[in-house]
């Protein structure tokens, strides 16, 4: 059984293996599997990956048969495991629990080569359908706070198998990045009594310089402070904190234009690698009036210097208006 | 002039060139200049540096002569500038200064091979006496509040020049990790009134199993939380907040075990690439009780998946337990 500890001093958590390392080159250098010949992630070899927990399928709708458009998996070799009882205990100074959660792989596609970048609007809708899902299914798990639905692009990015494929971690904890956005989002509205994410929308669509897709509903920006080149952001305009609540009108309009914006970034940056996060509410924190639920997607540009990991700091070499007007100026698909 | 920019959602500064980019391919991919055969950091060579800041060696001392053991000097590449106000503005939502700071490098050795990790202990504390004095320089200047200093080492790790190099960012804010420990261990100390540091090094002494290398006053653990497989903390036993209070016997220790550490990683895991990271009290915080300055060395064996930008989350493979037990296992220099 993993095991989730706590970091004292900034309060982070992480995923520690259990199984124990008797030399340095015992340890697994990948959670997932070196690549095969074998995809097993193309129709046809649904019996390599654990029973599928959700599909989409015309009928006749047959478990782990082939005729799927978007299939949810556990992951093989998942980091957390979902039997057994947290533990909640501390160890003098230290926090930790038994590492239960889910981790999930939504495979985007029965096709071996192209994801979310390329798929038209409605099989990304299904894509994001599937996310709605699987989230609204775990968040019954009591055990569960939060899930981070992300997607890794390009070996350089973390990818592993080529399969289009995304990836759900549920955790019995809030991850650092998303406490840190709930705790200054709500400050900020204790002050202003507005949403922060609203008020940052307003001001990108009224000033222009940083937008790079919108539709009626949602509006994807550079985000002012840029970590990376050509970080993008893709919100909902109507306020809302929790994404398995998304309306699906909201869906597709999300499917649009986060396929547009992955879109003009493979045209702009030749099929850059890329990691995409969805940060939503955690599940007790429900419909809250002060957080938003956001999609980021960094591109992988640059080798990050390696110090940011140490710090927090970053140096973005290109201004994020400039990185906007070049992913406007691609033409659309 | 670069702008430092805040991100309103975490608070996390970031240090934005305002170049323009005109197209994708335009941006440089690294802040350093590419690798050549003509060394700019080997003696003989000091012309091709701007000049000295600071440099060791023996009589007779002419500046941006050769003969020097360590040297220090601004970055050619700088991603701040030293001359300038601050004119601390918002824009909206945003907050954002002009990009104010110092970025130097430190030329570990006149030795084009071999920096921290293979230098006698006094070479390493010349090399440490270099930070202190820059540090304490720095401070002078009313408009910084904070000093990253850091090392990059292997191109995996960022590192552009192979030359042993360590860096220096003085940035008039403070960087999201030292901010977000700065107020773990403030609250930490509001409730027990102990520092969290020194009871961290009390339990990792008392209990023994993540120790990796200790000396009378210093001592070097892997942290319960680690992120990355055999990341490892070195710690001063006596409290200090500030690195540039250091008294030259912790700094001797703080050599030898640094080097000691290094030197371990080196052996066991054959010259892996790794990041560190000096964290010390902002300028403004002083002698706290609650800080406790220390450094963090992330060694690079595993690409990080991607998602943990996103997230602030980690999955690590390899129990810090079995970490610090190799590391020790491996004979002493």
């Amino acid at each position: 059984m993993p095991e989730l500890r706590k970091d004292p001093v900034v309060g982070r958590w992480v995923i520690i293996a259990t199984e124990r390392v008797r030399r340095p080159t015992d340890f697994p250098r990948r959670v997932v599997p070196a690549r095969t010949a074998r995809c097993p992630f193309c129709p046809g070899h649904e019996d390599e990956t654990p029973p599928e927990v959700l599909a989409y399928r015309d009928p006749p709708d047959a478990p782990d048969a082939t005729g799927w458009r978007v299939r949810v998996v556990p992951n093989k070799f998942p980091a957390l495991r979902i039997e057994g009882e947290l533990d909640r205990r501390g160890e003098g100074v230290y926090d930790l629990m038994n590492g239960i959660g889910a981790h999930e792989v939504v495979i985007e596609s029965p096709e071996h080569s192209g994801g979310l970048e390329t798929l038209p609007p409605p099989a990304v809708a299904e894509v994001l359908r599937a996310y709605r899902a699987r989230i609204a299914d775990l968040k019954r798990d009591a055990r569960l706070r939060s899930v981070l639905v992300f997607k890794n692009h390009g070996a350089e990015a973390g990818a592993t198998v080529d399969h289009p494929h995304s990836q759900l971690i549920a955790t019995p904890v809030v991850p650092l990045v998303v406490a840190d956005e709930l705790h200054q989002s709500r400050a900020y509205h204790d002050y202003r009594e507005r949403c922060l994410f609203c008020d940052i929308v307003r001001q990108e669509t009224a000033e222009r310089v940083r937008i790079v897709a919108e539709s009626e509903r949602i509006v994807a920006f550079a985000p002012f402070a840029a970590r990376v080149p050509f970080e993008t952001w893709v919100l909902p305009r109507p306020h809302a904190a929790a994404f398995e609540q998304i309306a699906d009108d909201v869906l597709s309009d999300l499917a649009t234009v986060l396929g547009d914006v992955l879109g003009r970034m493979r045209r702009t940056l030749d099929d850059p690698p890329y990691n995409l996060v969805l940060h939503s509410a955690p599940f007790g924190v429900g419909e809250s009036p002060s957080y938003h639920w956001h999609v980021e997607i960094l591109p992988k540009l640059t080798g990050l210097a390696g110090f940011e990991l140490g710090s927090g700091f970053h140096i973005n070499p290109v201004p994020p208006e400039d990185a906007a007007r070049l992913l406007r100026e691609t033409a659309s698909a």
